[in-house]
């Protein structure tokens, strides 16, 4: 069987390069043969400005890149195409993964499009346009009830009793490989003068790791002087990791139900790792209102023109926060990623 | 009032440059300041190649240019840009459009940025998802009842009697200049070996007259040698353009609904202009089935991972009708622009 966390201590794994790996010279990647690759065009995200919602938070400049223009329609898929090109690598024929939604999609379109076998665990009650759009790609759909560790777990045990690689974009070292490229753009765009602060939507960390990844790579080539200070977004309903960041008490045990699907995570498997990166980057970590949440998705969209899933404007929304506890200057320039389409939502609430 | 079609005779109307234009240089553009600029990072989208389904098809290469990665999810954004780039500069604040759903969302997203008013008028029963989406940009939302034709009507007399500028993405002839930069990308991507034949599914013919501009101001200005076959594809219940260019007979009062609502135009604004660009490029009309425009949509997403709307599918569903008949040979180089997303149209049929 696949081995997806140490055997010894249960961490999970990261890539590390012994050589300067493979890949178009610049970014080290995992995948040796360009053969292998399975891409559907991810990445290159359009970077835009928002003049108007930046001005109202009195911000020097507001940057939003547009994750939701991946394939599937979220950053996900920068991992999944990583992740299936070294399955493919692998000769692996089939996988397993769980997903509250975009993962899914991500997951199970790369997989079709490289010819391998994918069943998606979904929770039962993951919005209908998401569940929609993974059935489209032709997976084995296996909707699980209850809470989100319970999807989790079935997938699990049933990549251990059929004997099948989980290719989880939580585990898999190869996902965060993907996202990585993500800090890459970010240099390319901004050059010598990028913006200091990046906020993401945290649930399982997969693009902030990544990021940091990129940003570490590029510290340590000499193409960046200084790294950007990574924060995290959360909401108040499910907030492990504000919580650990500021060392105040959530029971996740009472974790309520949030309009942000995408950081619905009670228990993130990289939490050491997140909250070890939000600290050497001198980031933060706050958490936001359900009500801030769906404003900010709808002051987004009516004017900026930019139609994000609810954990996307999280970040916006927390943005204020940042500011109010002296993490984020007024003057500063921030970027966001505007991590998912809002198509992929039920409709949003007028 | 802003006129959109000719005093005289009432045919729509072209942009024509006296000098080079406006733009970055290389493509001239209408819009003089670059201030006046409405961006989201629409354009430069994906071309992927699809080795699957262009084996099936026996093809020697077939191309998919991922269209529905602009910002709102179709190729409409590039016009709508351009478009409402135009309406800045001329300092409107209000503008009326019609739409089955796609440029709905385009312009309505588009005006949100540029902080201008909308009012789209849409189809009552068009898919619920594509209307959420044109909800979300906060336009005024006109549904009205009846066929498509009655969608136009009630735009065009409301633009009237309000004074209003009517931006139809069907008649501006800004529209069209926005698309053209397809064509522009499709020569930057291919370079001196580009694929002969490009295949659109075809209801206003909004993309397929924009490209064709940009083709012939590329092969005016030296860049390319031959312009490519431009070929139109539409549903064999609604094909006025089929019919027009075979000479055979069909009734627009005997339209069907079809599954492809971007494409369920029964009286296209621009017909004689389609008809003469496929004529002029060599290119060819076909109609398929139904059955046919579903099956390639679940082929499509199963094999290649792309979730398409159907009227994209319909453009590669129509590709064995063009080989049937002789317009493109098997030997030959295919690109098809997938110009809508899966994700805004009722979920597919299993």
């Amino acid at each position: 069987m696949a081995v997806e966390t140490c055997t010894g201590c249960g961490s999970p794994l990261d890539v590390a390069y012994t050589s300067g790996g493979h890949g178009d010279g610049n970014m080290p990647s995992p995948v040796h043969d360009p053969s292998s690759v399975v891409s559907l065009g991810e990445g290159n995200t359009p970077c835009v400005e928002l003049q108007s919602l930046g001005g109202r938070l009195q911000l020097n400049r507001l940057y939003a890149k547009l994750e939701f223009l991946n394939p599937t329609g979220s950053f996900k898929d920068r991992g999944a195409a990583v992740m299936m090109s070294v399955a493919r690598e692998f000769r692996v024929t089939e996988v397993v993964e769980d997903s509250s939604g975009n993962a899914g999609a991500s997951v199970s379109a790369y997989a079709a499009r490289a010819g391998i076998r994918s069943h998606i665990f979904v929770p039962a009650d993951a919005p209908a346009a998401k569940l929609a759009q993974i059935k489209a790609y032709g997976p084995e759909l296996h909707p699980v009830l209850g809470p989100r560790d319970a999807v989790t777990a079935a997938a699990v045990s049933y990549a251990r009793e059929h004997d099948l690689v989980y290719a989880s974009h939580m585990l898999s070292p190869y996902f965060a490989e993907g996202t990585k490229a993500f800090a890459y753009e970010f240099v390319q765009r901004f050059g010598g003068a990028p913006p200091r602060h990046l906020v993401f939507p945290v649930g399982n960390g997969s693009l902030l790791i990544g990021a940091f990844n990129g940003f570490r790579e590029l510290q340590a080539s000499g193409q960046i002087d200084a790294m950007p200070k990574l924060h995290c977004v959360q909401s108040r309903n499910v907030m492990p990791l504000v919580a650990a960041f500021n060392g105040t008490h959530w029971n996740p045990r009472n974790v309520a139900r949030t309009v942000a699907g995408g950081i619905s995570i009670a228990t993130p498997s990289r939490q050491w790792q997140i909250l070890a990166i939000l600290r050497q980057t001198g980031g933060s970590a706050v958490a936001v209102e359900e009500s801030a949440i769906l404003q900010m998705q709808k002051d987004l969209a009516e004017t900026e023109g930019i139609f994000a899933e609810p954990t996307s404007a999280a970040a916006f929304a927390g943005i204020a926060s940042l500011i109010d506890e002296g993490a984020v200057s007024r003057d500063d320039e921030v970027l966001v990623p505007v991590t998912g389409s809002g198509l992929k939502d039920d409709p949003p609430r007028a």
